[in-house]
């Protein structure tokens, strides 16, 4: 856009930050080599002035935002130029390319087909079938999506409609939709964009449901792209974000797919109709506990968005001065509003802690069953449907309090807010409904109520055998986790006695659990949050040791807000269950004071410490330039109303009504 | 539709409710006269074919969309008679009318016109200027918006820098917008709607700035509707929510208007450039008030639709059965589910008891002013900023609640919750930012703590004069309010402290205030709670002497949930300032699981109480007959993408790009 100066203000902040941002960039990727390689690819993808639309999205129709994000994918897809050489294909590689590249997004048409749809090939498919779609899938030959959730079944996939009927004679599967609620219905790409799906559908062999089985599914034509007889598909409509996946639906009427095309890695049906189970279904489990842990690596860089906005407005924007006498201070400087964004920021960097070191069990309990151990798969189900959880819900508020932070223009879509709080609010219903996914990590907590040796993550269980016995407050970082755990024991056995209580009062265990579920799911989200800090704090303990003291400064500030801020608001379970006083309390306020007023001259170093690139933000108050009351100005200018001094509802609707009025 | 069979299960709620859901519609608006009233005009200005438009707004363009709305609203405002007779006219009726039309909605690009346009001529201009403008702007000869915001300045009114430079030779006034964050940013109808605004600006006569005032403006050529010379005005882009507004931006290059252009009710300027200044500003105070409490009644409507939507929904949709051996349920049986929704019920009541009695005090301080006394002037203002800010806050979350409870589908436009979100979102930033908001309170409260006779409201503060003596818990909503009144009181005062401690160790007040924020809001919240609670209960006393036995019975356990489910909220904090015990906190939650059990049965009746049309929630998941899925799927069947099979997009940007790589 030819500008190139700064705002002074903001570059005064990164002139006088305590550390090097580059430094924290740097250990937030993983190392130097892996931002360079970072800022190769944003540079590659981003810079092409194809991808750069005249009109901004906001201001297209639901129609011309799919059409225009069909193009801007093909663009990119054609840039990857593995795709026109199979030969080089990897995979693995293959997809982080395509992360990088943005094309693995949810808001992208494209974007289960290279995750989902071909991650379920490779994870669900024998290797002969593997041979005939896999190369075509990522050669993109064939654009697939993964048709699962339908119009009257989500989380509960037990309930899923769709039927998959074996015809032993045809050797055929006979795929239908009974009733209007077992439409498929959000598979991103489904509506217009893909031409053939993974559909999960009830197996049924002689008149018997077997269970929930995926099938490959071709649904149009790949020549013509028209849906193919007994196929009806299409999108389902405007959704508050991800407004370009093209969710779509599904509903078969007798369609014929051949008996082969049932994914039969695991279970498969014989030619005769016989059904041979899966020996077991770790695998698929691993699978959704994967993609659960990359939710939250997800919400906390969402999280960092949005931190990044606000901290760069707020050093930008200047209002009501502090004392009367002086002038209109940055609103950085204004307590409250330190005390809105930073939480975010800490956030945004524990969660990440917390997500690395699930992934770290994820591996290790990876090769636990490579050699037929699977005693911490439970376990880790649980901790990562708790954790994809809290940290939703956690993003869904974080990314609200930094638009709210921005006043009026954080309502602005040029603010980019709107898009991440669509990106946000999606992640707490997809994968697992949040509150169905504490109760299942409730269910697990349960068990370990009993019987604590379960696993290590339950283990502090032991520690505390009665609730009623206050555990003695201690501030420190490492008193604090253990006051948590505390709170947690507490929780979780004050759930067990009372879902326990019901049962001998004659409840059956399901009613008694759904009676209780007020408190089971306080105990899931109090363990989670226990999790979360002591995974933090060791995490960051290990890091400070690997980097520069003043860096190791900062993320220990951060540490610390994340800390005092989660103890303050759960004060009234601390206050119950440990021997936290009123004066504490006041402590813990001066800290926070004191945490937010360190942080205060570090903020925009570490929100450029996450190095996202102004395409990535698309904000017009939170790009590195900090430009914002021009790039506000720019955007609306940009808007097609904007085109024409009048617009032409004056002619037709305005000027007959108002001249109408007046010559009465 | 040509649909009249409700569905089965919301039928067997509305038959099985314990109270007359009439009965509870006649109560909240009022009477039954009231409600007949409502539902003809609902009958004249809905069931209107010009206003059913054949694609669904959410699937337009920005532009699309602004031009679909000037088209209704011109449809709808032709409709209103008097308009046509202004002998007709009687301002107030006019607007209860519109209102009850959706003309005055923060959604249409006229709502400014009649709410802030108009009534600033009513309340600012003398009665000649009002011979001049009044009547014209009653009878839409011209078409205005109030123009205060700019791009730069919002909540911190004289920060605004627009200006107005008395030319005492040519006797008019000259606008500048000196700077870019100057211009005038947000008016609703601003864009390419109204041809004339009041613009507030910065007074300056002879060099000297004045403070701000406001102008009429003319701004388009009334016939040919171009912008006049020296104005640039246009519409400032896409936003989350309120999508049709059109608000505008306004920037002036030496725009020349002649001097009895300035609103001179109150402050003057004559001919020789004196300026006189106003008596009092007070009466500006009570509109401020006045439109903060309209906001208060909006937000408790919008819960109470956030809450029908997910209440239906929740009794049509089945999902996860609660033993193994049983159908799945009504999710609305799930008790995680009342949990989140019958709370938002209660907000919505409690909320709407609260505005009516600021209401009530509201009279009473207007004929106090009348006589000359003022005294209570601040404390209403301090509770209306207070109120406007909690109500918005608890608004966002209990619709996004609500939303989320739905699933998936409530991330759908069709199901009326973006849309919601939309509307309360925008509320927490409109009309003062909501943390500037309850800094104003606290100030107010800063001064209380050092007078506590200073007004009934905090007459409290004596009762609790020192916050180390803990209130003695009782668990009766009359104990509870004290115990909420014990917590403001020790919140303030501690507030209060920590204000003055910094005074004495040297910082300036301002600077005292800003270190000491945190707690200061909390102060204000605290206060605010307390009030609505007492609001609250009071009125329902007097309420429930002039209703059937069954619908108070269903009014105190609204109350009840209320007052639970803000204790537990509240949980620190009566630990630190009551008496309560953890065995009190055991009966807390078996009082929130009673109640929410007595409230199951009725929830159907009580949101069929709120009498909201199907054509206000516009939502497939909350119409009246709980055809969901037939819904949700009709309105997927509007977009655009359906029209055709085929999406342009596939022959023009993905067959090459799928073909392309298929030949390699």
């Amino acid at each position: 856009m030819g500008r190139t100066k700064v705002n002074e203000d903001l570059a005064k902040e990164r002139r006088s930050a305590g550390f090097n941002s580059d430094e924290f960039s740097a250990w937030w990727y993983g190392g130097w080599e892996k931002v360079a390689e970072k800022r190769k690819n944003e540079e590659i993808f981003f810079k092409n002035p194809e991808l750069q639309p005249a009109i901004p999205l906001h201001y297209l129709s639901h129609k011309e935002m799919y059409e225009e994000l069909v193009r801007q994918g093909t663009v990119v897809l054609s840039q990857i130029k593995e795709l026109k050489h199979p030969e080089e294909i990897n995979p693995a590689q293959l997809v982080m390319k395509l992360r990088a590249a943005g094309v693995i997004s949810p808001a992208s048409p494209f974007g289960l087909h290279f995750s989902m749809f071909i991650q379920t090939i490779l994870g669900q498919a024998t290797p002969e079938q593997q041979q005939r779609w896999l190369m075509r899938a990522l050669k993109c030959e064939i654009i697939g999506t993964y048709a699962q959730t339908e119009l009257g079944h989500g989380t509960f996939i037990r309930g899923l409609e769709t039927t998959a009927t074996y015809d032993e004679k045809s050797r055929e599967f006979v795929l239908n939709s009974p009733t209007l609620s077992s439409f498929k219905w959000w598979p991103g790409g489904l509506g217009h964009t893909a031409n053939c799906a993974i559909v999960m559908a009830q197996l049924i062999i002689r008149g018997e449901r077997q269970g929930i089985f995926p099938f490959f599914v071709q649904i149009r034509d790949e020549n013509t792209h028209m849906p193919l007889r007994g196929v009806k598909v299409g999108d389902i409509g405007a959704k508050m974000g991800l407004k370009s996946t093209n969710n779509g639906f599904l509903g078969f009427t007798n369609h014929r797919i051949p008996r082969e095309n049932m994914l039969m890695k695991n279970a498969q049906v014989l030619e005769d109709g016989t059904f041979v189970k899966a020996p077991m279904s770790v695998l698929t489990y691993g699978t959704m506990v994967f993609v659960r842990v990359m939710i939250v690596r997800d919400m906390s860089n969402r999280l960092a968005q949005a931190a990044t906005i606000a901290t760069r407005y707020s050093a930008v924007r200047k209002q009501s001065p502090i004392n009367p006498d002086e002038p209109e201070p940055q609103i950085l400087d204004h307590v409250t509003q330190q005390n809105k964004i930073f939480p975010q920021l800490a956030k945004s960097v524990i969660f990440k802690l917390a997500a690395d070191l699930i992934i770290d069990i994820y591996n290790s309990v990876n090769s636990d069953l490579a050699r037929g151990k699977h005693d911490r798969l439970p376990e880790l189900h649980a901790l990562s449907c708790a954790l994809k959880a809290i940290s939703s819900t956690d993003a869904v508020a974080g990314v609200e309090i930094c638009r709210l932070s921005c006043g009026g223009h954080g309502y602005l879509e040029c603010s980019g807010f709107p898009t991440l709080l669509g990106f946000v609010a999606a992640a707490y219903t997809y994968e697992g409904e949040n509150t169905v996914l504490l109760l299942q990590t409730a269910r697990f907590l349960m068990k370990a109520a009993k019987d604590p040796d379960l696993s290590p993550t339950v283990a502090f269980l032991k520690r505390y055998p009665d609730y009623k016995i206050k555990k003695r407050w201690d501030g420190s970082i490492g008193g604090m986790i253990e006051a948590f755990e505390a709170v947690a024991a507490a929780k979780i056995r004050i759930a067990a006695e009372s879902v326990e209580q019901r049962i001998r009062e004659g409840k059956k265990p399901g009613t008694a659990a759904n009676l209780s579920s007020i408190e089971l799911v306080a105990a899931a989200d109090a363990h989670c949050r226990a999790f979360i800090l002591r995974a933090g704090a060791e995490s960051m303990e290990k890091v400070s040791k690997s980097v520069s003291p003043a860096l190791a400064g900062v993320l220990k500030d951060l540490l610390e807000l994340y800390a005092v801020d989660a103890a303050k608001k759960a004060l009234g379970d601390l206050l119950c269950f440990t021997t936290i006083t009123e004066g504490d309390i006041g402590q813990l306020q001066k800290r926070l004071e004191d945490v937010l007023a360190r942080l205060r001259p570090n903020a925009v170093a570490i929100v450029d410490g996450f190095d996202f690139p102004d395409e990535v933000l698309k904000s017009a108050l939170g790009a590195y330039d900090g430009n914002v009351y021009e790039r506000i100005y720019e955007d609306a200018m940009k808007s097609p109303l904007n085109y024409e001094p009048v617009n032409a509802s004056f002619h037709k609707y305005l000027k007959p009504f108002t001249k109408g009025n007046s010559k009465l």
